[in-house]
């Protein structure tokens, strides 16, 4: 059975498009609090998991050993939008490890930020690693590796030991063992696992009250979420949804976007973790969703009723900026 | 019952997303060829029409009126990419009408080509309505109002007499009622109306070869189709499928993508029209799918078969050119 329709796409009086997948609310003992659509099946997280990956630098003792700020670990989080302050923060985070931005193997693309793309380009420079959106979770993993007294080269091959921990981190807080075949290579060229939505849920559960996780990995993760609480545009950059909602919300809500409709969450004070994934792929469904379950599952007064609302149900506007139409839940997602 | 998943995604062994979406073949008789998914909800087929409102342009008289060239004439089909020469097309398409790029109302964006966005941006310069993707189509309609003899301004609304005529060949090549429940507003501004894949396929039959369009709207369409296989760069630009397709196979075939997932085309020796739309607004999915159709219903060598693969079953590389995945053909569709 397909997965239902969770976002449509109207267009005047019409269904233009719509968008189908699925979506997992566990809390940090596993009980499921939600699930719509099949939650079993695995997918890959993509960059939904960067805070996760990032446990690996903080339980390295990195920031300990080389003084990083709240700037640095949220930028390891980040998918970020290549403005110069993300990548002057990524700049800083190598020197401190002695390292430069030659270092990176994570590829060079624009970026992402169109102003900060067209500043780019107006200056006569061209797109390199460091205006990649992972270079900052990039430069953790090198941070990482030096603290580890590892060779830093090569820290994107699947055996490398950052790799290999953080394997050992996703199988720790999903409980759940990762095979050979459920591995694919990211976007930048790191190794990305499939998992199902129900153990990403827990995981983000789990990484949002440190249930579960041992003493020392549960204050690695309240570190990263006060870092990202303190700094949310150091984890995604201006005008995008994990900024916006963290800038909102505080330490009330962690969230990070991944490529291809993957979407995770955790909700700290009420012990929750959200994952999303739209069947195809579809970025602008998934925060639908997102911004909808935040919205049902974070107790919220009437003003972030109505903050949440744009992007629970976006207008859809054309290059005149006439509104032309919105995205929606669709029935099955707003009634179950 | 949904549409089959027609497209999937896949990374390394694992399938990461899916389109489902739905495809008419019909011949210029109406006889249908192949149907997958249903055919009959209508959909916006957005710039997959251009052409088809582009008739509107040679009935008006313009084209001798204006003495409009083949270049222009395509970029009135286009959804270019707002290269340099696509510009240099437009702004001398207006001239021809003692026009300036002020009196086109489709609003500015950025040029979909990244290095011609990344050039304008370099010289210091921003978008204007002329780097519009439509911006010939607008041109189009209004070198139209100017041979009809009617006021430019407004040309976008829908009780304008082009946009009445729009809706009128529309009507007369599809054989359907347009009703005003079936309007939306497009991206540019103008009218889009909704309607089934089996009509868009009938009337892209019906474009492909004149039949049952009377002489002079034959002739019209042999035109535009003479002139976008004269010039396919114009129809989209450099590195686009519509230009690379309409390159390789001449007046063999005519294709154009629309947004949120629909394609339009016309296989005039054939005397078939191909319409797809995928259910998502994807568009690398309606682009496997129509590249598919043509491979099938075109006769073809080897060499040519070849040349369609890359875009049947295109290889995705990550920021590092690594080949991490494809995308490919579902069951549904390659056994239909």
């Amino acid at each position: 059975m397909p997965n239902p329709i969770l976002v449509e796409a109207r267009r005047a009086a019409l269904l233009e498009s719509r968008h189908r997948g699925a979506v997992a609310v566990v809390d940090a003992a596993g009980r499921t609090v939600l699930v719509v659509g099949d939650v079993e099946q695995p997918i890959f997280p993509r960059s939904a998991v960067k805070a996760l990956q990032a446990l690996v630098l903080v339980e390295s003792g990195a920031p300990e050993r080389f003084g990083l700020s709240d700037e640095e670990l949220a930028v390891a989080c980040a998918s970020h939008g290549g403005e110069p302050g993300h990548i002057d923060t990524v700049v800083r985070m190598l020197a401190r490890a002695a390292l430069t931005p030659e270092a990176l193997e994570c590829g060079a693309h624009w970026p992402i930020h169109q102003p900060a793309a067209q500043a780019l380009a107006g200056a006569g420079a061209t797109a390199t690693a460091v205006h990649n959106n992972c270079s900052g979770k990039h430069s953790g993993f090198l941070c990482a590796a030096c603290a580890l007294g590892v060779p830093h080269r090569g820290y994107t091959a699947p055996d490398h030991p950052v790799q290999q921990q953080v394997k050992a981190t996703l199988e720790a807080l999903t409980g759940r063992r990762i095979d050979d075949e459920q591995r694919a290579i990211d976007g930048c060229s790191v190794p990305t696992w499939a998992l199902p939505l129900s153990a990403l849920a827990l995981a983000f559960a789990r990484f949002g009250n440190g249930h579960g996780l041992g003493s020392q990995r549960a204050r690695a993760a309240a570190r990263l979420r006060a870092a990202c609480a303190a700094k949310p545009w150091h984890v995604a950059g201006t005008g995008r949804f994990c900024t916006e909602i963290m800038q909102r919300f505080g330490a009330r809500v962690f969230v990070k976007v991944g490529a291809e409709g993957a979407f995770c969450a955790a909700l700290p004070e009420q012990g929750l973790g959200i994952a999303v994934k739209c069947d195809d792929g579809a970025g602008r469904a998934s925060e639908v969703v997102m911004a909808a379950m935040i919205a049902r599952f974070l107790p919220i007064n009437d003003a972030e009723r109505a903050f949440l609302d744009r992007f629970v149900r976006p207008t859809l506007r054309n290059w005149n900026d006439i509104a032309v139409g919105e995205l929606r839940l669709a029935e099955a997602l707003a009634n179950s």
